[in-house]
């Protein structure tokens, strides 16, 4: 590539859409147009765009065979994009069940070859879904299927165990990760990977998610006992013992950033593997136990049990959600705007409209989207990311 | 210098004691070793620590007079120690009233020639105070006397005022400057240059300062109208009209590290000055009006008024300080350990023994320290300080 210019040479990594028929005004989506915005909207609502092709499972399979022709069609980094990416490797834990299509789009956005990826695919998925999974793995030596995989159900303990069995695996396979960052199939970045990696250098050590005080109502979560029945999780009514642990129970999400001495000391401390026993028959231990385990003393990268050191979801980096009963409008006291996409569960769905603000955020990662419900804003957000990666390159060479 | 190695060119810009009755193995103290701890502790009872000689104002006028012994002798950083710092200068006020020797100290520890340094003394401080404050001044085309002087009473306007005057002459003065930290007398650094302008970068036009509801028993301080009767702030009982603005009122510190755009705002927005007037016969306006101004919409590098984006002092980067009611076990709940030097109203007059777990914190600087309390914490502090720059701009050079 010596003939070429840096421009010419990376232009075919730029991920600008070239069929006309989906071509979407991306630089007045991001700065909020909203002519731009609205003609955005009524795209995906056209039949045209909702009938546009999507990749199976089996399509996955067959493409991925050839894996130098994939990466290149794809676009996929495969070189790093600068030394300090490079020096600071990032591992990644992901959680998926279904929509090969959106894995690969995640994967792709996300991927460098100085990072690692762990991907747990659900036990109960189809053996065609485990098998694509298995197909796009196969093309990278920095990505795999995690060595045990569990059948995940809603609220269990088995979605926490997944993310385990990937940190597990995760330690062992590379040595040179700095952060671990766990995902899971409707996540996607906001941030390049060279914006995470000042980010996560900035944090020095520290371990950045949401954990606060518990609420009340939510102390039933772990004060009873919890099983699945069935494929479901049913309240057994029997009280639990009271934590293993000295500081208090605290609340969270499942989402966190976590140095690698956090993740390390979680197999080495006996007062750590008492406490995860207790948390296995709780209820929606993703939300309880990583936000405690912040607290603990001794935790690598923890801070401490007073109030003062309690760090929301928005104060955290780890991810951006809005939830349908706390939109409104900002200056009147909601956290964030409403959702311009659809709500799944009470989750916005982004659309177009809302990627302007989801910018501005710190956070690492936002979740949910869905092409099927608003694909505009996802293609735009992959095209702005990947413009910057290159833009970045270029003004560095 | 180009006989000189590099690290004997900055040799003579270390801080080490030189005096073999203050010496005190300051490396110990950073590591917070219990045996050099205790050692410092009784260094700073002794009869000769405590006799030492301080500089009077009048000595600080003399010394001055020769501004280039000065610079030499206090070791005065006279050049950028790196493009990116040289590339990012920071504005600070200084409000003072007395110990010209705290706050010469303090001026040679965060001085750099591409900053800028408004000071502003207090109109009732001795005249020679303000002398000797102008001369050191004097000997730096970057450090001026603030040109509207306050007579500052506890807990009244005029401390907020004090910071507005050198806001105006600093956004005047100075077009370069990217964001703003005040200070007080009492405060000192807990970062280098490098580490305050790598911390303001990551802020990416965003505030740092603490901002939280306000606690019911707080709120008289702005529903009633004070005013200040021989040099007092008294409660008038009247009840003042509510605020001029349609979000909270919030409740903080002091003291805030501000982008330039939030400085040039305030003077630029009918709304906010018409805000700034109705604090002005409220109590302690300098602890509810930055906090209040951080959550208004439009504010730039301010946050939304959703409790979810309230910031303690604790995750703020303003300002570390410890208040004696709070101290106490960490494990336990308190937010911090006990101070190791004396309590003054309440707030912790830092010992030796608090440095390295302040060393540990995010903040850019903390508050109180004071010689006369412990000046061993204070001359390890700076060396260490000086020390990283040392290092560092030998390591990139």
């Amino acid at each position: 590539s010596r003939g070429k210019s840096p421009v010419n040479q990376y232009r075919n990594l730029e991920l600008v859409e070239e069929d006309p028929r989906y071509y979407v005004n991306c630089t007045g989506i991001i700065n909020g147009d909203e002519e731009t915005v609205i003609l955005a909207k009524l795209q995906t609502l056209s039949i045209v765009y909702k009938k546009r092709p999507v990749l199976s499972e089996k399509d996955y399979i067959d493409f991925s065979k050839h894996c130098s022709n994939f990466t290149k069609v794809q676009r996929y980094i495969t070189f790093p994009l600068s030394k300090e990416e490079e020096e600071f490797p990032i591992a990644y834990s992901v959680v998926i069940h279904h929509r090969i299509d959106m894995f690969e789009k995640l994967l792709r956005t996300i991927y460098a070859p100085q990072n690692v990826y762990c991907i747990h695919v659900d036990k109960k998925s189809p053996e065609i879904f485990l098998n694509a999974a298995r197909s796009i793995a196969s093309c990278f030596d920095n990505v795999f299927i995690a060595s045990q995989l569990e059948n995940v159900t809603y609220a269990s303990w088995s979605r926490v165990q997944a993310d385990v069995n990937c940190m597990k695996d995760l330690l062992q396979r590379n040595l040179t990760w700095k952060y671990l960052i766990n995902l899971c199939g409707m996540d996607f970045p906001l941030k390049t990977n060279l914006e995470m990696v000042e980010k996560l250098k900035a944090l020095k050590g520290a371990n950045s998610l949401e954990t606060e005080k518990t609420s009340p109502h939510k102390e039933k979560r772990w004060k009873h006992s919890y099983k699945v029945v069935n494929g479901k999780i049913k309240d057994t009514d029997i009280n639990k013992e009271a934590p293993p642990i000295e500081s208090p129970m605290f609340s969270g999400g499942a989402y966190f950033v976590a140095s690698r001495n956090f993740v390390e000391y979680l197999f080495k401390s006996p007062k750590i593997l008492r406490f995860i026993e207790w948390e296995k028959d709780t209820y929606s231990p993703d939300e309880h136990m990583w936000a405690t385990l912040q607290r603990m003393p001794d935790v690598p990268g923890s801070v401490p049990v007073n109030n003062k050191f309690d760090i929301s979801d928005m104060n955290s980096l780890a991810r951006l959600v809005k939830w349908s009963y706390l939109e409104g409008d900002i200056s009147k006291g909601a956290p964030y705007p409403p959702c311009t996409g659809v709500h799944i569960r009470s989750v916005c769905v982004f659309g177009a409209g809302d990627l302007k603000w989801m910018l501005q955020q710190h956070h690492l990662f936002a979740n949910k989207f869905d092409t099927a419900v608003d694909g505009i804003a996802l293609q735009c957000l992959e095209e702005h990311l990947r413009h910057k990666a290159m833009y970045n390159l270029l003004n560095y060479t």
